[in-house]
């Protein structure tokens, strides 16, 4: 039950109450249009209502809503029409890119409870242009370029959103890096330095290393002296993480992650990160040395197939890690639980970890790795790419418009470097659709036994089915 | 149930095998002395069994044994015959002072599992002089000044131990603040700054803030800029508390803890430091803010009187406290069990954290508040001042012989200083032997309420006659 790219249910981290919630467009007819997921219906209606403003009726924007807990296909564009009205605190942010986050994933689901009732927009973080200013904020300006963390609601070309949840991104940094840091780098850094207190020489197991959390916290860790990263990922995937920083990658697939540390490091590790849940929690607790730290950060493991899958719900409550205090103090170790999803309000640790971050990127030390980016007609594929653990790095959303050519051919956009490859994936996807499934390869050459994860795919797809 | 002054469960940290054990004394013919403790059996045999060394038969010294579980006099002096042999990696101390920690009281109880059963010689940190050492000890010499750790066995006037488990004395500490340091101040070390990673405005719970870890983890938190300290005590001790840098102290006796702390910090807490265990460890939770850390170092709460009461013991264990992973993730909350007993073999973690600790003790940034010191033969009454809450930083024995007057009076010994206030208490001392009791107690001049605690003392006395 271990699974890949799986930074489960961190997001966005701001104080966002009903009513400044950026998805707070005007009420107003929207209009399903021709996505890449398809046959959106006409019904879904936007989560929000304010007054409409009739002088800027003309005004129309591109947003993805959930339209019902479900597979890939709930997730639709639609047309808005009006400007969402800008409160006295808030900046009106035209979004340039937006991540993708497991959060996302469990939310279609029905299985995150941060994200209100569809109809609604999801997405916990974009970049974007400041486009205009609410009469009260004094460190915004036009034309600044920012980074947003909301609970939700991100997912549109235009967001209203209070001015404190808005980061500047610093001289360099592409639209596509500033919506890729937020919610990863933020989990991975409070993570590991204010619960894990990582130090020179300790030991740390990241799971799903090549996920965005787990790109993220592999960077954190090489930037302190001698510390040891086990990760975890398919064997495709290990020269990859290797080059990144992990010491010892570790194939989930076919071997026993526990007996593959206890290998290296008998005594156990100092910090295990666990976006797992379920049993991998308890292998987590047990794998920590004295003074470790376990800090559990998702459920992962529930997540199996497109939807929801009670059986794997119910396991993971089944086999949920819980602990006594006698225990813990017998044993010195330390169970931390995080979540930014659920840091509503603290916009100032936000801000000093950001700070942190940013300042470790204009130094070069770190740099998030974007795996692709995808228009929002094809949304339903990016998710599919993260939850069938495809990508390395992150799955960025890009608001460019999708040209014709591509919408026929419903390839992903952007990354023109990448183009070739995909074309290759592309006839490998066509086979597969002959199959009755739709998937993406990347790195086919790299990977030591593309037959067995043929065969796992198909199971998964199997499952997905029920 | 909140307990003051309950550095509970904390004790020595060194891997302390079997065959290696400080109290590896000569098997000899011990014979009970006159112990302020009294009526001594003389049937109480040595823990440990070694070759006899004939030629040091002559040798002998005082150790302090525990001969059963139960009361204050279970503890008794009995003389040894024969230098205790020494290993090629031991150093051989003689002892000159030790500290008593909450964990001696509990062990006496039979509530600590870390000490072999009786008999057998507690303690579990001194201070004294090397007197020889082994074959392949290099870095330690005949004369240094030491602190020693162990996990046992200290309290004797001689002990060999190995020689990584003892740490020089910097020059100008006296042998009684270097046995009041290891146990306190690496336990309030290593949780504020490992599992607590206290920073600069935080703020910090520490119950029992006159005890001996309540003093040290003061000190420690004055380090940091700016941090809170909450501070639980009775009233009596509340400008010793305030003077050594608790901003807010609490009456735990006359007040809720958890209302005092949330009229002044209405969100909570960044750290608590719980040592009482039981329902109080969940208010210890209850009480953290996003992001907050809450270390559990004891079950205090468990010892009520002076014999086992298993009523609070069952009362513990009901009330302990348990946290499921899902509810620390939604909370973004840590918690952390800590007890230096149980670090065997983390000479690294120890020496780490005692280098760190000394060297604010050079800068004159921390300093260890002795309370009372107390000839061996007055075990049993340092015990109890300590178990009732009586003393205001670290209760120490001394190994220097007592006078013969002195052993008419019991008297505590040492510091000439307190000797008018104590003969003050003497008397009051008296008048409660009159009474069945037989209390001690110090700055009565401070105290705000000797009435209400002298009654809650005769209910006590009366708890533990049961």
């Amino acid at each position: 039950m271990s699974g890949e790219d799986a930074p489960v249910q961190q997001q966005n981290a701001v104080d966002q109450k009903q009513d400044s919630k950026p998805s707070e467009e005007p009420k107003t007819e929207s209009e399903p249009v021709a996505a890449g997921a398809a046959d959106a219906p006409a019904a879904a209606a936007d989560a929000a209502t304010t007054e409409k403003v009739p002088e800027e009726e003309a005004f129309t924007y591109r947003a993805l809503v959930l339209t019902g807990y479900g597979g890939y296909d709930k997730v639709k564009v639609q047309v808005k029409k009006g400007k969402p009205a800008l409160k006295a605190a808030e900046v009106l942010v035209r979004v340039k890119a937006c991540g993708l986050n497991f959060a996302d994933l469990m939310a279609r689901q029905g299985l995150y409870d941060r994200l209100p009732s569809p109809p609604v927009s999801p997405g916990m973080e974009c970049s974007g242009l400041v486009e205009a200013v609410g009469e009260e904020v004094t460190d915004r300006k036009v034309g600044d370029k920012v980074m947003v963390l909301s609970r939700f609601g991100l997912w549109q070309e235009v967001v209203a959103v209070p001015a404190n949840h808005t980061i500047l991104m610093p001289e360099g940094m592409s639209f596509e890096e500033a919506a890729a840091i937020p919610v990863n780098y933020i989990t991975a850094y409070m993570m590991l330095f204010d619960f894990g207190h990582l130090r020179p020489n300790q030991s740390v197991l990241i799971h799903s290393a090549a996920g965005g959390v787990g790109t993220a916290a592999t960077q954190l860790c090489k930037t302190v002296k001698d510390v040891t990263v086990f990760g975890t990922a398919s064997a495709s995937k290990h020269e990859a993480i290797g080059q990144a920083g992990v010491t010892h990658p570790i194939d989930y697939r076919t071997k026993d992650y526990v007996e593959e540390v206890r290998k290296i490091s008998p005594k156990g590790l100092d910090i295990v990160l666990d976006p797992l849940g379920g049993s991998d929690t308890h292998k987590a607790y047990n794998l920590l040395k004295p003074m470790g730290k376990l800090i559990t950060y998702g459920a992962a493991n529930m997540l199996a197939g497109q939807k929801k899958n009670l059986l794997a719900v119910a396991k993971n409550w089944y086999h949920q890690f819980s602990i006594h205090a006698l225990s813990l103090i017998q044993s010195n170790k330390s169970v931390c639980g995080f979540h930014l999803g659920y840091l509503d309000g603290e916009t100032e640790l936000i801000h000093e970890a950001m700070d942190a971050i940013l300042e470790l990127y204009k130094q070069g030390k770190i740099k998030p790795r974007i795996d692709s980016t995808w228009h929002l007609e094809q949304v339903g594929d990016a998710m599919r790419k993260m939850q069938e653990r495809n990508n390395i790095g992150k799955v960025i959303l890009t608001t460019d418009p999708m040209p014709e050519e591509e919408k026929k051919e419903e390839a992903p956009a952007a990354d023109k470097k990448k183009e070739d490859k995909k074309k290759e994936d592309k006839k490998k996807e066509d086979k597969k659709k002959d199959e009755g499934k739709k998937e993406e390869k990347k790195d086919d050459k790299k990977k030591e036994e593309p037959k067995k994860e043929e065969e796992e795919k198909k199971e998964e797809a199997k499952k997905e089915e029920k």
